[in-house]
C-alpha cells in the first residue's frame, strides 16, 4: 500500500504547491506593491515591527510546535503548518487588498496587511487543528485557502451591512476557524476510525514540544490583542489596556484551567492537555470582548470563566462530541476556540447593553451584535459543510485510518535512526 | 499509596489556587486600576513594550524549560513555573503597589508595574530552584507567595531605612532568593532521601531544553539588567551602558564556563549542567553590580569571574552542600545564583569607594552596602527557615523518597504512549 | 583510547580559552570604549534593539539549535555554538574596529558594531556547519577566529578597492562562509571516513529541535536583511522594503522547497533536511541581492529559484561532492548558503544593469560586481584551504573516524539516564 500513498503526494501536491505558487506570483505582477510613504506615521510605526514580530512568532513557532503533541505526527504538525501558513498568509494578502485594489488600482504591503493576514491564518490553522493528523498536505492547504476566503467574506459582510467595527471582525477568527473545523471534521469522519486511533497519544518529549507552543502564544498574546487596536486607532493608551487586560486574563486563566483540571480528574491529577490549551482560553475571550473591557477585574473574571469552560468542555464535551456526534476533534478547538470566543461575545454584548445611555441604543446594538454571531456561525458551518464535502472524495487520496497520525506517510526517513 | 497522593492534590491544590484567585480578583476590584495617561512619557515607553516581553520570556520560558532537565520531572518544571508563575505576578503587582494606594489610593497597573513583578517572580523561582522535584505544587505556590512578601519587605525595608537605590534593591533578587531557597531546601532536606534520587538525572533530550531555556537567557538578560534603568532614569545611554555590559559580561563567561568546566574535569570533557548554568553567573554579577561599571573591561572582567566562582561552586561546593550541611540544591542556586550576587555585590563595593572623591563618601557608602547584604542576607536566610519549618508539616503532603523527580505523582498519563 | 581524547581536550581547550580570553580582555582595557552620546540618533535607534535581539536570536538559538540535528551530537550542537559565538563576536568586535581606532584612538561599541559582529559570526558559524561533528571544539575554535579575519579582510578589500557599499559586503556573508567551509571540509576529508559515519543519522525529537532552530531563523530573518539598512541609511522606508521582501522571498522558499522535496522523492515524499535547510534559501538570496530589489514579486521569484536550486542541490550535488570531490559538508552549506548566494549575486547584476541608464554604467558596474565576487571567492576558498591544511595536523587531535559525531568525546555524562 505503500507506494500507493507516495504517489498521491507526488502526483497532487507539487502541482498543486507550483500552480498556487506562480498563480499567486503573477498577482503580485499585476496587482501588488510595497506602500512607500512610511514617514508619516512613524511614530506609531516604530513599535510596530516587534509587535508583528511576536504575532509572526505566534502564528508559525506557536501553532506549529502546539500541533507536534502527537507521538508519531510531530514532522507534520510543525512541517505542514509552515508550508499552510507561508501559503496562507500570500492568499489572505491578496484577499484582503481586493478592496484596496479597487479603490487604488494596486494592493498595498504594508505592516498592517501582514499583520492581517497573519491573524486570517491564524484562523485557518485553527481548522486545521481540528482536522489533525486525518488528512494529507493537499487537504490542509485547499482547506486553508477555503477557510480564509469565507473569513475575508464574513468579514466584509460584517463591515458592509452591519457597520461592525474592523476589530471585531477580526477578533471573531477564533469562533470562525473553530465552527469551521469542527464541521470539517464531523463531515470527514469515518466510520470505525476511532479504534485505529492507537496513534493518537502523546509522549514526554512531544509533550514538552507542544509546551513550547503553548508557552510562545501564552507570552505574545498580549501582543496578538493589542497590535491592531494601535495601527488603527493611533491610540497608544487604548493598546496599552488590551496588553494588561489580556496579560492579566490570560495569569487567571493558567491558574483556573491547573484547578478545574486537577478537580475533574479522577486521580486529582493535573492533564497536559488542559496546561497546554486551556490556559489560553482567556486570551481567546479576551480577544473578542476587548473593546468592552476596561477594568483589569473584568478581564481576570473572563480569563477565569473562559478557562472553567474550557477545562470543563475538554474533559467532557470532547468525548461526548466523539460519541453522540461522531465528531472527532484532535486539538479540541470547540474548548479551546469556539466556547471561550462564544464567552466573549457574550461578555461583550452585556459590558455594551450596560455602558448604554438609553435603552434605544441598547437594543440596537443586541441585535447588531446577535446578527454578527448568527452570520459568522452560519457561515463558518455552512463553508465547513462544503469544504468537508469537497475533500471527502477519494480523489485528494485521504491517508487510511490505519496510517492517520504517521509521519511514516508522508516523511522520508533514509537518515533516521533505528531508535524512532 | 498512589491514591493518597492522587487525593492529596485534589483536596489540596484547586481550593488553594481557587482560593487566591478569587481573593486576588476582589483585590483587583477595589483597589487596582490601569494607568490611563501614558502620552507624556510616550517616547521612553516605545521601546520599552518590547523589552518588558524579553523579561516575560525570560521568566516564563527561560526559567519554565530550564527546570525541565530531569527526565522525568519535565511537565512539571515547565508546568509548575507557569502555574506558580502566573499566581506570583498578580501577587507581586498587589504587593508593590501597596505604598502608592496609600498615596493614591490605588495600585496603578503599567509597563513599569508589570517588569518589577515579573522581577519578583524570578526572584522566587530561583528559591523553586533549589526544592525542584522534592515538593508538590502547593509547596511551590506557598513558597513562591512567601519569598515574594519576603523580598519586597527587604526592598521596601532598604529603600526606607538606608535610602538604597531602587535599581540597587531589585537587583538583590538573586541574592535573596538563593538564599530563601538554600535555606528552604535545608530545612526540608529528609534523611535517606540521596540514596533514593536515583531519578534525579537528565538525559539527550531533557538536556536539550534545558539548553533551549538556557539560550533564552542569556539572549535576553541584557534587557533583564536594562528595562528599569531605562525606566527609572530615562537616560537611554546609562541604559544601553547596561546592555552592553551585560552583554559583553555573558559572552566572557560562556567562555569561562567552558574553559573551567573542561579544567575541573576528571576526563576533561565538559559538562552540560556547567554550560547550562554558569554561563549565566555573569549576568547575575553584572546585574548586582551594574550601576557602577562603566568600562567594557570591566564587565568582562566579572563575567570572568563569575563563572569562575560558579563553575568551581558546581563542581565543589554543591556536593560539599550535600554531605556535610545535608543541604540539596536541584539546581545548584547557590553557585549560580548566590555566589555570583555577592561577587557582584562586592565588585560594586569596590568600585564605588574607587569613585569615591574623599574617604567619608567612602566609608559611608561602605557601611551602608555591607548593610544591606547583611539585611538582605539575615531576612532571605530567616525567612527561608520559617517557610521551611511550615512546610514541613505532612498537612501538605510531601512527595514520598521515591516519587521525588517523578511527574507520575502530579499528572495524568492517559494518552501517554507507552514509549515514555 | 578515551583517555588520549579526554587528556587532549584538557590540555588543549582550557589553555586556549584562557589565552584568547585574557588577551581579548586586554585589548579591550586598551582600545575598547561605549559610545556615549546616543542621544542625537534617539529616533532610529528606538527599534533598533529589538531588531539587534533577532539577529541575536537568530546567531545563537537559531544557528545553535540547527546544529541540534544529529541524533548523537546535539549537545555539541548547541553547545560548540555557544562557545564559538561567545568568543567570535568579541573578535569580530575587536576587528572591525581597528579601522575607527586608527582614526579615533578608540574602537567604540555600540548596536550597530555589536550587529556587524554578529554577522560576522554568523559567517563563521556557517563555515562551522561543512565540518560539524567531525572536529573538536579547538578546531571550531580556530575556524571561528580564522574565517572571521579573513571574512572582514575580504570586506575591507572591497570597501577599500572597488568602493563596494558596506551593506553589500556585510551580506556576501553567506558566499565567503559556505565556500571557506567548503575547502576546509576537502582538506580534512579522511580517507575511509565515509562508512564510519553511521551516527550521521536524525531522529524523530532531535529533527524537531532542529525544526525549531530553523523556524527561528525563517522568522527573524527579515530583521537580519533589514537591520543595517535602517542603520546605515536611516531610511525606515528602505528598510521596511527590506523586512516586506525577505518575508515574501522566505513564504515562497518554504512552499517552493516542500514541492520540490516531494517532486524529487523516489517515494514522493517529504525530506525534513529540505524543510529544515532549503526553506531558508530564499533568504539568503534576497539577501545578497537585497539593494536591486524593488518590486515584491521580483522577492518572491528569488525565493523560487533560490529554494528550487537549494532543493536540487542538496538531493543531487551535495551526494555528488562527496563521491566525485571526497568533500563531506556536513550541513550542506554549499545548497543552502553558498548556491542562494551566487543566486543573489546573479540577480542583483541583472536587475542593476536593467536599471541603468547607459551602457558605461552598466558595463562599469558589471565589472565591479564580477570582481567583487570573485575576490570573494577567491579569498574565501584559499584561507578556508589554508585553514583546513593548518588543522590538518595531529597536533590538535582530531576526533577519531569512530568517534565522529558523538558527544561522548566530549561531554561528561554521569548524571544522563541509562536511556540516552
Amino acid at each position: 500500500m505503500a507506494p500507493q500513498y507516495a504517489q498521491s503526494l507526488r502526483f497532487r501536491l507539487p502541482p498543486l504547491l507550483f500552480f498556487l505558487q506562480t498563480g499567486f506570483i503573477v498577482v503580485f505582477i499585476f496587482y501588488v506593491d510595497i506602500e512607500q510613504n512610511v514617514q508619516t506615521k512613524q511614530h506609531a510605526f516604530n513599535n510596530y515591527y516587534s509587535e508583528f514580530q511576536d504575532v509572526h512568532v505566534m502564528v508559525i513557532l506557536g501553532f506549529g510546535f502546539l500541533a507536534t503533541f502527537l507521538v508519531r505526527y510531530s514532522f507534520s504538525g510543525a512541517g505542514f503548518t509552515l508550508l499552510v501558513a507561508a501559503m496562507a498568509v500570500q492568499w489572505a494578502v491578496i484577499l484582503n487588498g481586493v478592496e484596496s485594489m479597487y479603490d487604488r488600482g494596486k494592493i498595498r504591503i504594508n505592516m498592517r496587511s501582514l499583520v492581517v493576514a497573519e491573524m486570517c491564518t491564524a484562523s485557518s490553522l485553527i481548522a486545521i487543528g481540528a482536522v489533525l493528523g486525518k488528512t494529507n498536505p493537499v487537504h490542509l492547504l485547499l482547506i486553508a485557502l477555503l477557510e480564509i476566503s469565507g473569513f475575508v467574506l464574513n468579514g466584509w459582510l460584517l463591515q458592509t451591512f452591519l457597520k461592525v467595527q474592523f476589530l471585531n471582525t477580526i477578533m471573531l477568527l477564533h469562533i470562525f476557524g473553530a465552527f469551521f473545523g469542527l464541521m470539517l471534521s464531523w463531515v470527514l469522519y469515518r466510520q470505525g476510525s476511532e479504534q485505529q486511533h492507537e496513534k493518537e497519544k502523546i509522549d514526554r518529549k512531544t509533550g514538552l514540544f507542544s509546551v513550547m507552543g503553548t508557552l510562545f502564544l501564552w507570552m505574545f498574546w498580549p501582543s496578538f490583542n493589542s497590535v491592531l487596536v494601535e495601527v488603527d486607532h493611533l491610540d497608544r493608551g487604548r493598546s496599552l489596556r488590551a496588553v494588561y487586560s489580556t496579560y492579566l486574563a490570560l495569569a487567571v486563566s493558567a491558574v483556573t484551567a491547573a484547578g478545574f483540571s486537577v478537580l475533574t480528574s479522577p486521580q486529582g491529577k493535573l492533564n497536559l492537555f488542559h496546561i497546554q490549551r486551556c490556559t489560553l482560553a482567556g486570551g481567546v475571550a479576551i480577544g473578542v470582548a476587548m473593546s468592552a473591557v476596561h477594568l483589569p477585574w473584568v478581564a481576570m473574571a473572563i480569563g477565569f470563566a473562559a478557562a472553567l469552560i474550557s477545562t470543563l468542555g475538554s474533559r467532557y464535551i470532547k468525548p461526548l462530541m466523539l460519541f453522540a456526534f461522531e465528531c472527532h476533534d484532535t486539538c479540541g478547538v470547540l474548548s479551546v476556540h469556539g466556547l471561550p470566543g462564544i464567552l466573549g461575545w457574550m461578555v461583550q454584548l452585556f459590558l455594551q447593553i450596560a455602558d448604554s445611555d438609553d435603552l434605544t441604543t441598547a437594543v440596537r446594538f443586541a441585535v447588531f451584535h446577535i446578527c454578527t454571531l448568527l452570520i459568522t456561525l452560519s457561515l463558518s458551518m455552512s463553508l465547513g459543510l462544503i469544504t468537508g464535502f469537497l475533500l471527502k472524495c477519494n480523489f485528494w487520496r485521504p491517508p487510511q485510518n490505519k496510517k492517520c497520525f504517521d509521519d511514516q506517510v508522508f516523511w522520508e526517513f533514509p537518515h533516521l535512526s533505528g531508535k524512532r
